[in-house]
């Protein structure tokens, strides 16, 4: 097979745009995509400062490589979750990457915001972990970008993330979650800083081929609480749909973003004010990051508090945080002629 | 495990339901669900004549059932396709059923309307067989209506059919499918009879267990033409999601129905006028039926014609046809305690 641009060997097929390239010519392509998506959404320019949330996977560093090559001004910003050996590794694929390009990284870590990381949360809530873990996250994206004064935050969701949303969104017709399906999500209140998502046309085999031939260190684990999540069975099912017929994510979240966005709206109109403990956005009088930290508060005992907060080693891992799993194929698929 | 009514031993487990029934009692829950159905959807009354659509397998034959023993004046539409064995299995299992219980059975074929059957259709035209089938089954339910003096046609349509087509036009955003997708459509011009879909509550398994407690004999091999329809891999879809979670194809299909239909409306306004060839409603001049049916006549030889339009015997059946495949399980399972 060819690569489209040169005609020298391609390393890699796009079956959805039926074509194929070289390394260094799909390189270009990704980032010819990405840097469109972020003007033609008018994400941002190269006049702010774009907070790059990064996790140490594929998706974040290789965003984070796309705009700084680029030339936007970025900072990065990483949530330490304290999931034990997953967390150390993937903060440390961070650091690498920042310190390689002297590119500034912030951390944050929940359990001193929260008085518990991530694990201790688990336990000391119904709540399920990927629901309290995201809801953490997106709260301190938004305090560390108000605080450090930037504008807009860009995370790395690709096509598959806002695919398999979008597709869990539809099996419940949930109107409000629909209404929210959105690549820009604008700065509603003065206390909101506006969250963009530049890759959500590229797919994760895409944006892993991209950051293996950028040779970026990434984290190939997945977190150990996301198992058997209902985003992962739900990525399965469109995966089986776009084997089938190849441009079949890009065309559902496309189609809707074309064609049915706009008919949902938010089911009740949400009016924003400040939270009156921590003064971040909130529907009530008390924020739900508020709430959640004062029921782990309550959940722990005093001796805990302080075990959780300081993140103990690895002989304190739980079975399921053991044998991490790996969903990673492209790094070898990339290679077959 | 127990019948949830009597107390007796249970045949049958309705997960999604969180429940079990014996024979008896799941036919009575049965029925009730479909009656209902009928009543709130307000579908038709007793004061109706009724032309019950039937193929000769569980749904319209189950549903036959269900309305002739709730009082309902139903006459049966065979509408014989000329595909094979198939076809004539079909037609024998819905004569019987008819003849058992006295009931009126029309029968029309489509080689008498269209000048061929389904085979030489399907290689005359480059339209999916199932699409010009369908086409060809809604045009001769309409007209047999109109001829007959039925003011309502229903037909099979459980809760797995509405599902794998909703699931099918929401990947695509298909507005004019998603406004059309509706348990009743009304007759919107005098020569529109009403189309209404009374199991489209009742899953697939449902169907089958109903069909098989009331002693139904139908015809458990699917059309030879419909293997590797994408509509199969949907329901096959669907069906993971089901496993994993009971409950999801309905709160799918009817979460759309409270929530999202209403938000969605045909592209382009539909004005209906009569097709100056056969006098049945279409946006043309010509309708969609006379259309195909001239395509099929110019494609075939004069002696492909009479050999199509008697349907020739079984030694002519394509490799396609041979070895018809099954996909009924819930017969087996319903016995399982």
């Amino acid at each position: 097979m060819k690569c489209r641009k040169c005609g020298g060997r391609a390393v890699l097929e796009l079956r959805r745009h039926n074509t194929a390239f070289c390394g260094p010519d799909f390189v270009t392509f990704f980032r010819h995509h990405v840097l469109e998506t972020v003007r033609r959404w008018r994400m941002f320019t190269t006049d702010e400062s774009v907070l790059v949330a990064v996790s140490g996977g594929k998706d974040s560093l290789a965003l984070w490589d796309v705009l700084h090559e680029g030339g936007y001004r970025t900072t990065g910003l990483y949530i330490d979750l304290g999931i034990f050996d997953y967390s150390r590794a993937s903060k440390a694929r961070c650091e690498a990457f920042a310190a390689e390009r002297g590119l500034p990284l912030r951390v944050v870590a929940v359990a001193e915001e929260m008085g518990a990381a991530i694990p201790a949360v688990r336990d000391a809530t119904r709540r399920p972990t990927c629901s309290a873990c995201g809801l953490s996250k997106r709260y301190i994206m938004n305090r560390a970008a108000l605080e450090g004064g930037f504008p807009v935050v860009a995370t790395g969701h690709n096509l598959d993330d806002e695919a398999a949303t979008l597709f869990g969104s539809t099996l419940r017709w949930d109107e409000s979650a629909l209404a929210r399906q959105m690549p820009v999500l604008g700065a509603t209140h003065a206390k909101l800083a506006r969250r963009v998502k530049p890759l959500f046309r590229m797919s994760e085999r895409e944006t892993a081929a991209y950051a293996f031939l950028r040779g970026i260190d990434y984290i190939v684990e997945e977190c150990p609480f996301a198992r058997g999540a209902t985003s992962i069975m739900h990525k399965e099912l469109l995966n089986r749909l776009e084997d089938t017929s190849p441009g079949s994510k890009a065309m559902f979240l496309q189609g809707f973003l074309d064609k049915a966005r706009g008919l949902f709206q938010e089911r009740e109109p949400v009016v924003l004010m400040e939270c009156v403990r921590c003064g971040q956005t909130t529907t009530g009088e008390i924020c739900a990051f508020c709430k959640l930290r004062d029921q782990v508060k309550r959940a722990m005992r005093p001796t805990e508090r302080t075990a959780a907060a300081v993140d103990l080693p690895s002989t304190e891992d739980p079975p399921s945080a053991r044998g991490l799993i790996s969903d990673f194929h492209a790094a070898s698929e990339i290679h077959a002629p």
